[in-house]
């Protein structure tokens, strides 16, 4: 018998795989290079050039059987030993191997988190505006994700909501600083009161409420902009990276977990993440690619790109009279629509070859999100359109303010 | 809160595991090339020099943000379309793109399949002798695994044991032929009767019971030995395959779920397997291995070195009186243990730097299993072990017979 849940699942399209299709379908009529395409979170610069050469080094040179073998299933002990090392450079922090499963990504680093740490009924929560796929990530394991919601005047957290929604139900809070898809990084004070907060609730609910901190864009922080490290202010910290955007290479499904040593029971924890994994059939990230990404931990891809990107849009966007909050990082940004409905504005700037994504699905109507990921060269292009699609659809003219 | 099952998980060490460290640590002592260690299913020769040439001329030459960008979550399609055509060619029937949904490894395929066709509750059935993982695989998606007891005489089915535990919770049967630890091939015979026997209890039960076909051997089959293609038997079978032992590439983590394309909503299934990744967050398994295999995929490893283990080892066995079955392919042979508790039996071996791994977590208590992917050399000199040991421990002498 074919199981229902997931073919009712099917009918249930995505917004943006659909923008993305058209933007494709329109870009075979007038040229790719002619459609402002704000649609997919994809990198938009190479991997760096180091990662390439060790790939073929190892390749070249390595014997193949070592190379391509059986990975344990906590991971190549000579790459987690290189990325705690790594961690506790940059953060001060005592990572050691036995505090790092290996994972595919950071979509394979919350599936093992969250079942660590929640059982079916449990509940986990979030803060809007949320990456929507935390919906299946978390209902499809039992337990349910429940949204609080926005505190839009900063994207920061909305406390007030928060501990109203905090119960003794509450195991796990899973926040993504830098955001998607705000592009807001939580600041200094918002880590703090959140961690003061969960430590008092733990106390109260008399069990431990564990952190996961998805942070597949922590390398991606604007100038000026400080990104506290989470695990330096709540113990029961589980940060679940990825080097998709950082390396550009989101196709190669290679991330971590890295559970906080002073986490209770650490490496319990990560030793269950490798039981976890034969039940969900993981069991580890390809070998080759651990092995490469161990050697490239101090390097990023060029990601200065995104900060220039932001800055145009946000001037523009400013310009012309929107409410949008400035953002600290990732290559997102999450201006409010110029009307109370996301999509009908979204499906009008559809008519200046914008592809821009309305913010229903992640928790916080009325809003929309640019993912600019993109040359530079098309977001300068791209501002002219936006700007004759808020003067003719919305009569603002602004120009020379 | 730490959740319990996957804690308790970590009290049961794996006997393979156990054996495998202790190997290692005989062999810093007197040398590995003196331990004659059959504990591991790790394939003992290399990868094809073509899939490596294929990796380095990509890494050299194609743009790194299509070579290393996002797989949609069914897989790269130039590539299900290469499998499908190579599938079609070679078994006759008409796979197309649409019904191949690329996974990390047999295990990443049988985790999806597993959850396409049960619900928690359903039963699914195998038959010993086993591969132990199998225990969570199943257990832990909610299904529950009935092992039905091995037909020794030759390790094919046996029929009567399966119809009398086959009922109306039956969903699904996994097999695994060419397979681990028997070496066995199903025959013809086996093949058609339990497709018969399937399309039987499918009509009495009112709905479609599916076969699970873990193929990861299928490219391991010895002279003279035939291996029915599943789904030309049988409508509704999934086949989950992996390139780790054809290709000598354990480590990553690259396979496929065939859907039959005669099986009822075919297309569906794979869409639904896109689902079940969105929950156990695999996604898609690695762009650049996807993109490589698909180059390479009427290449194998040099698989003859396992048939010229198995007949050195067989020929030795039978002449020292073991009773065993000619395995037809694998890297696996399965013989009967010359006292009641293979554990004993296998215990007793490690004196002579034999590692053997006793048969009860196979659920076929008494046998053991050797894993020949070894050096050629090394099976030779293990040979005048195995005869010390059995002269030695159970007095037969057969020397000359």
């Amino acid at each position: 018998m074919i199981v229902q849940k997931y073919k009712d699942m099917l009918s249930g399209k995505s917004v943006i795989r659909q923008l993305s299709e058209f933007a494709t379908a329109r870009g075979a009529q007038i040229g790719y290079e002619n459609v402002f395409d704000y649609s997919l979170g994809n990198p938009s610069v190479p991997v760096p050039q180091e990662f390439t050469d060790r790939m073929i080094q190892m390749l070249a040179t390595r014997d193949p059987m070592e190379l391509h073998g059986y990975s344990p299933s906590l991971g190549i002990p000579s790459v987690r030993e290189a990325i705690a090392a790594n961690l506790a450079e940059r953060f001060g922090l005592p990572y050691e191997a036995r505090h790092i499963f290996m994972t595919s990504g950071a979509a394979g680093a919350i599936a093992h988190a969250v079942r660590c740490v929640t059982e079916p009924g449990d509940e986990v929560l979030t803060f809007a505006p949320f990456f929507p796929e935390y919906h299946p990530y978390i209902d499809l394991t039992g337990a349910v994700l429940k949204v609080v919601p926005a505190r839009v005047e900063d994207f920061q957290i909305n406390f007030d909501a928060f501990e109203e929604m905090l119960s003794a139900k509450t195991m796990a809070v899973l926040i993504n600083t830098p955001n998607n898809p705000s592009g807001i990084v939580y600041s200094e004070a918002t880590i703090q009161k959140l961690a003061d907060t969960l430590k008092r609730k733990s106390a109260e609910y008399g069990h431990d409420i564990f952190i996961i901190s998805d942070e597949p864009y922590r390398e991606i922080v604007f100038e000026g902009v400080k990104n506290p490290c989470v695990p330096a202010y709540y113990n029961n910290t589980l940060m679940c990276y990825s080097f998709s955007k950082s390396l550009s290479l989101p196709g190669e499904r290679i991330g971590y977990v890295a559970v906080n040593p002073a986490c209770a029971e650490a490496e319990t924890l990560v030793n269950m993440c490798g039981q976890i994994s034969r039940g969900i059939d993981h069991n580890c990230p390809p070998s080759i690619i651990q092995l490469a990404v161990a050697q490239v931990l101090d390097k990023t891809a060029d990601l200065s790109v995104y900060e220039t990107n932001m800055n145009l849009l946000y001037d523009t966007l400013v310009e012309l009279g929107f409410t949008v909050v400035k953002p600290g990082g990732t290559f997102y940004i999450f201006p409010k629509a110029l009307e109370e409905d996301a999509k009908v504005f979204c499906e009008k700037a559809l008519k200046y070859d914008l592809i821009l994504v309305p913010s229903d699905t992640f928790g916080t109507p009325g809003y929309f999100r640019m993912a600019y990921c993109i040359d530079t060269e098309k977001v300068k292009r791209s501002l002219e359109a936006l700007r004759r699609f808020v003067e003719t659809e919305y009569g603002i003219s602004r120009k020379g303010n």
